[in-house]
């Protein structure tokens, strides 16, 4: 059989590269970088690999719009997957440095944000730079070591690239995980779990009070548990917006199929983007995870 | 009487400046510029400041989680006006060149989203480059005049900074606002609207399923309506989340009262974050708006 390809938001060292290896452990796939979220799903829509992995949300900082936008208006890929991730965030130089000595500190937007209050308590006078990953962040460190630079990453990133810790573990709330998402046209050989779940996109007719309302009736009244409820623009003007709803159960015969027809005869439109197991990773108790 | 001050995010040029002098129009006041979201609205807090003008919801790009996050969770402070302006992005260098010429695009991360096929179409090969605000790429690519650089910017930036269209209205979508919210503990002067609108923070409580159902029944049977309904991570952990929810009306004596209490008889937190008027930009035909 020939090698299945994963791809993924490089570069290396990123969070993703560890949720892609959660989802693959032990099995021989070859994993493919791809520099932006579009780009990773267009690999896989257009056939240049047979598995996405992709960040969708932050337990923090909540949905990766990029991913979820991408995933409902760009392209028509289902959801086989999800992994809830747990999530720290170092600081860390090429050199040994007291934070007054770092003028600058670089990472992903969503790692800064993140860690906000320790940097506004810590580090109030550095300048912060963005960068398109944290592990890219990490490399830039890396490679620059005169620079009084300072970079937020993960403990990945730290082992590839030639930089020490200055702080541990400081994101701002402890309980912080991201789910990813594993995206395919094809099955995959995951581990057995009791937690499954379907994500579905509701699109509400316009000038219809309360059609909300009436969407979650359908769920309500057959007990039927919905562990996410959100709205994201449907991109034609201020005020209209899909509801992006995750089912607690995976797709069953009656039930859901039954829910979905009485919401469709409202004259709402669903798709459904995919039922799929969930995995949450554990805390590992060591500092050496990587 | 003190000279009032209104606290913007800077530097000048940004849209939020367009919209903070759209509240103030004909008023003497006294701007002031602040280099992140957070400092904004810390400013007022303070009493820095009496007056802050936040972006808060895209029109594609959906809400400024940064913005929500800091009303919710860092301050209390009432939200007392509300604007809809019609926002277009523009590609700018310091000097005419082809789009092959340009090496490096400069912008915030929002802007960048607003252009996302533009850039893929038009830009493939250009890095792209964060910046804190659209004002400060502007900037940086006027001062840099050698550089095969250009900004993402809007109208004001342009006319302020040394830098030349090389194509207008880059947008991926038309019909493309941004929401700003006016923050104050003080009233302002504001125009006569008939539009008003309440936003209220509802926190459910854990462990009850169908908790939003029932939240929504209360306005549904009052025949209130709702122009918006978004989760956000209460940051307590994955799953756990509050719902922000725009009321199609002002705070009266009966009806959201009534409302209120039944949602708080259940079990559920509600905090009112304004009552508030609300206010629609026209898009000018002329394309010298600034």
């Amino acid at each position: 059989m020939m090698e299945r390809k994963v791809a993924f938001l490089g570069p290396v060292g990123t969070f993703t590269e560890e949720a892609a290896r959660f989802f693959f452990a032990g099995e021989n796939v070859q994993y493919i970088t791809y520099s932006s979220i579009p780009d990773v799903l267009d690999a896989v829509d257009l056939e240049k690999a047979h598995y996405a992995v992709v960040p969708i949300e932050n337990s923090i900082e909540g949905t990766v719009n990029l991913t979820m936008d991408h995933l409902i208006h760009q392209v028509d890929l289902p959801i086989i997957g999800e992994l809830a991730y747990p999530i720290s965030q170092h600081l860390m130089a090429s050199t040994k440095k007291d934070f007054s000595q770092v003028k600058k500190v670089l990472s992903h937007p969503q790692a800064v944000a993140q860690c906000r209050h320790f940097l506004h308590k810590n580090l109030p006078h550095a300048e912060i730079e963005y960068t398109k990953s944290t592990a890219e962040a990490v490399r830039l460190v890396g490679e620059n070591p005169t620079q009084p630079w300072a970079a937020i990453g993960n403990r990945l990133a730290q082992s590839i690239y030639p930089v020490q810790f200055l702080q541990e573990e400081i994101q701002d709330h402890s309980n912080n995980y991201t789910r990813f998402f594993l995206i395919s046209r094809y099955q995959a050989a995951l581990q057995a779990t009791d937690h499954e779940k379907t994500t579905i996109l509701v699109t509400l007719p316009s000038d219809f009070p309360g059609a909300l309302y009436q969407v979650l009736a359908a769920f309500a009244w057959r007990k039927i548990n919905l562990s996410k409820i959100e709205s994201r623009p449907t991109k034609t003007g201020l005020g209209n917006y899909h509801f992006i709803i995750d089912i607690d159960q995976q797709m069953d015969e009656i039930l859901l199929p039954g829910a979905f027809a009485e919401i469709e005869a409202l004259g709402c439109q669903i798709r459904t983007l995919g039922s799929y197991p969930f995995y949450v990773k554990k805390i590992e108790v060591s500092t050496e995870t990587c």
